[in-house]
């Protein structure tokens, strides 16, 4: 039976990663959105319904419509029917915790599905990414990457965009505050140095390293040991209030470490097992309650999928 | 019985490895000097001979005495008797692979196994470190680490040392040439930017990642692809003659891929096996053959124990 119509569920993420920034993420379970495709009669993509996000509904400007372009456009044969969408965002546009990326992701994941999966996973990244240029200028993956592949991703390279699938370290939580402050992507760039001392550097990769053996090894302490950002943190902590009472409060509940979730404002922390990653909401909570700043609080597992479908016909 | 004499291979190393600058390091196998270290009634350590290189005979300048009196530093109690130490140089000094680290490694294993083994392998890390510093200022471990520990290293951290032991590309042989020219350790240094672009040290720590990941998996291709220096190898292979014409010869004739090995001047190449390996240094010989310089060509497997006993007694 041909198919009609697919539900899907598509992941918020993590970026960056503390020692991995613009090349590590991880995908979310507890976070994301739902989005809904229906072939049409009349040809191209016509964006019906967004819920939940003051959104662009013009194709051409949303960064779903942009990511399933950009396959179009890829395809051999170009298909005899259309594509209607339907977004219910759950993710928060400029969170932190890959709003545009899983827009970008659900919308070329589903669509190929329409279309028969003329591509893999690993093929739709550079779509998706196209859609992230929609957002933020440039085809970034290290958001959609995660979201498409589940589990963690480095982006091995970027022209062209090449990413390796790493494993996880089993069992473990992300908890995330989402504060409800807004930081505009641009400051969060702009606010980075452009050149960084190579002893600096030198100590990142190190980390890096480490992170990518510490997930293959399943090794909790040096997992912990390895969220660390000489480079990055240091300069866009400053944007994010309460930041290292958070990372602080997180660790005293048990939490392995961590840092900024993409370009803030959201902070992530992980945890080997659910039970702490709830101490660690609490805690989080705690030190967020005496603020005057609303924020919304996330436990999840990693999710080793990526975007899923929920429903098709 | 209690052991009275010690023969060991010290064996050489290559540091940097490409993407991993001042953190990754190898063991090799054909190459390393050989140490004999004897139990003396007089105290004090001395050293009696050394074949194959002009060295300090005073253990105070020497690397070899000075990491065997950082060693006796963390002994809660002080051996009854002294060492004498013979070295055999068959790592010329200056070459790049790790002629130091070997004499410092080799020490420190051999003083170790005379006094019953008190440390560990990667207890003894830090002390032949101390040697490092005695031939090039500080106590750098990117050498001393596999040529201890053998196989792949990561040094994680320098302060305090930690370094993890990778997995090795199975079968991994490598070809290195050793031009006879002299580069000064501080021009290697200095001819080094102390500042980089954030953009370069991503692309760098991006292949980081994917060379753990290679290890791991025992992807060669992902190997070869990662082996990359985006920050390092544009400045100091000006200092090497022939440098690029030697990669490409060497990548021509097979191999994975090569880089500068420690700051050079050898260089370095890794293939599949002995066969490419032994193609890759034809290629190279013919490349250095046409130049006036004399030149040393190595071809080893990967060492994946590090420092052997030879002989003891």
């Amino acid at each position: 039976m041909e198919l009609k119509e697919i539900e899907i569920f598509a992941p918020a993420t993590i970026a960056n990663i503390s020692c991995g920034f613009d090349v590590m993420g991880c995908c979310l379970d507890a976070i994301g959105d739902i989005m809904i495709l229906r072939k049409t009669q009349e040809k191209g993509i016509r964006i019906s319904k967004i819920i939940g996000g003051e959104l662009p509904m013009d194709p051409e400007q949303n960064v779903a419509g942009v990511a399933i372009i950009a396959l179009l456009k890829a395809c051999e044969v170009q298909p005899d029917f259309g594509f209607d969408i339907e977004i219910h965002k759950k993710i928060k546009p400029g969170s932190g915790i890959g709003s545009s990326a899983a827009s970008a992701a659900g919308a070329v994941f589903a669509a190929n599905e329409l279309l028969g999966r003329p591509f893999t996973k690993h093929q739709l990244i550079p779509f998706a990414a196209e859609g992230e240029r929609a957002a933020c200028g440039s085809p970034i993956a290290d958001n959609v990457a995660p979201a498409l592949l589940g589990g963690f991703t480095l982006v091995k390279s970027t022209d062209p965009i090449k990413v390796i699938e790493l494993p996880s370290i089993k069992g473990l939580y992300a908890t995330i505050i989402h504060p409800q402050i807004e930081i505009k992507t641009s400051l969060s760039r702009d606010i980075l140095p452009q050149n960084i001392s190579l002893n600096n550097a030198v100590k990142q990769w190190a980390n890096v390293g480490a992170f990518v053996h510490a997930l293959h090894m399943n090794d909790h302490e040096l997992f912990a040991d390895s969220l660390k950002d000489y480079i990055v943190e240091p300069h866009r902590s400053k944007l994010i209030p309460k930041f290292n009472e958070v990372i602080k409060a997180s660790v005293g509940a048990g939490a392995l470490g961590g840092g900024i979730s993409g370009s803030g404002p959201s902070i992530f922390t992980f945890s080997k097992d659910i039970h702490i990653a709830k101490n660690v909401d609490h805690a989080i909570n705690e030190v967020y309650s005496k603020t005057e700043i609303p924020f919304y609080l996330y436990t999840s597992r990693i999710n080793d999928k990526g975007v899923k479908i929920l429903k098709q016909q």
